[in-house]
């Protein structure tokens, strides 16, 4: 089975307490896209400007992500400016050039239009929806979005996400999109708007997973963070469990839709995201993707079992 | 196997978003060892005033708990009251009156110098050493500390728990001990300090447990925060952790100093703290634990394997 992967390709400026990059390849499908390729195909749709570097085409097509989807436009490629708190729970947008993503208005080729799974990075709501219309049959859809479309456009995203098998989105948007404080009830309220699976991101402390067993009843998961040594970048930790968590779900063919699929699938896709999160911040931006293999996410995958059996 | 608690019995006001109570019975030694009783014998070690109502001793007592060594002092009972933040991560102390637990001195009943399980519940280290030297032989000895002795008694806190165990505190306080801010490291300089085992409680989030296996490995396991749908009052849920926590090693006759044990016990014994600890916050004060049993306890010690198994 395979993916497409829907987002931004960016350049990032980052400055945590362990250093400062003044340039690096970033934005969510890029992580999304890199994570999952680990697990299964991948195909990406974005925009990018004339300075999109050679050597990052390299890097993608490096983890055999299908590129035919990237289009090449006039300009340059969104920028995006940060700086982390110290204990990097916190991050200041220094600046955001939106560049090219300012008409990026996302058009699948016809060979991606059959393909069976669909992640919607974080877009403007009616984009996402744009794309999923693009789509020919039935594919496994779900997506991530943010404080900005939640207050500002709210009734599109809503009809959105309604189409949606999974959302995933960090604990703060889970509570402003709800209006619940409480998760559990958060899960419930946007269960209602229509995705049957919600996962909640929950930053070191791992996420929350929420879905209905064959019985229509409620369930719950939780994957714990990863104990890293030393957090040395958290940039795109939350896309990189994305892409864990899809990119598993598709090599599994696990169809979310189907209330009798083997619920430990998606335990495991939870987790997968989990051990992918970790790696992203080992390193500045992309830099641990260029040397992780799926051995190392293998014997991560077996920490996080040595770490919650009991 | 059976366990004696040292530490503070109390009566608290308390106000949360739910509600205020003016008056409820509270100190850690009262959720420990109510927690406890659920798992083993537990004898306890305090002191109340001439205030300290039959019926709060009368429930100690419905619990099994053995009272020897509860004195009663002239004066009043230690009283705290305190306010939550509205997401209640936060409180603010608005009193604290220490009456008789000023003049604390806890002394061991000759019964509870055999036992093989101590646990020093936060209260001065010097005391805290004293006790655990009244024990006549070898017992699997830990407790708690908070902010206060660390930083203001910090010599005698080293001296005292490098006889310890296992130390089983909040991550805010792992972090002012150890000096370090990522927990993996703090555990492991509070494991250089003597305790073999360091449990490291995070709130909402669940719990940490450090320890080494037979290959003098460090290991961690992680066990989730339970997902109340409505936290009515989290005062106590740390201490019905410890409870827990001690009463599960208690009744598996675990010993924490022998690198040997099933390890596994150790997962188990911090699921049961985290079990203990949801409980804890569904009523007021210590109501929950009117009603509780170790069916329901049983039941939602599965609730947990469920959710975290994949």
């Amino acid at each position: 089975m395979s993916l497409v992967v829907v987002g931004s390709l960016a350049y990032d400026a980052v400055e945590t307490p362990h250093g400062k990059v003044e340039r690096m390849l970033g934005g969510a499908c890029t992580y999304i896209a890199l994570s999952a390729s680990y697990f299964a195909p991948v195909s990406i749709v974005g925009v990018v400007g004339e300075d999109f570097a050679d050597e990052d085409v390299a890097l993608l097509g490096s983890r055999g992500i299908d590129l035919e989807g990237m289009e090449r436009a006039p300009g340059k490629t969104f920028f995006w400016s940060g700086v982390y708190s110290d204990d990097m729970n916190d991050r200041t947008t220094r600046h955001t050039d939106l560049n090219v993503f300012v008409d990026f208005d996302p058009k699948l080729p016809a060979s991606y239009r059959t393909k069976p799974y669909l992640f919607l990075g974080n877009i403007q709501p009616g984009l996402q929806k744009n794309v999923r219309g693009q789509m020919n049959g039935v594919c496994v859809t779900g997506g991530d979005t943010m404080n900005l479309w939640i207050n500002e456009f709210r009734g599109q995203l809503l009809e959105t996400i309604r189409e949606w098998d999974f959302l995933l989105v960090n604990d703060s948007e889970a509570r402003l999109l709800s209006g619940q404080s409480n998760l559990k009830q958060a899960a419930a309220a946007i269960m209602a708007m229509g995705p049957k699976t919600v996962i909640i991101k929950r930053g070191e402390y791992g996420a929350l997973l929420f879905f209905k067993d064959r019985n229509g009843k409620t369930r719950w998961f939780t994957a714990p963070g990863y104990l890293l040594d030393q957090v040395f970048d958290p940039t795109g930790a939350g896309d990189c469990f994305a892409g864990g968590f899809m990119g598993y779900l598709t090599s599994r063919n696990v169809d979310l839709a189907d209330p009798a699929a083997d619920h430990r699938e998606l335990h495991r896709a939870v987790i997968y995201g989990s051990v992918m999160g970790s790696f992203c911040c080992e390193k500045f931006g992309v830099e641990r993707f260029r040397t992780l293999t799926r051995a190392e996410i293998d014997t991560r995958f077996q920490e996080f079992q040595d770490a919650t059996e009991f």
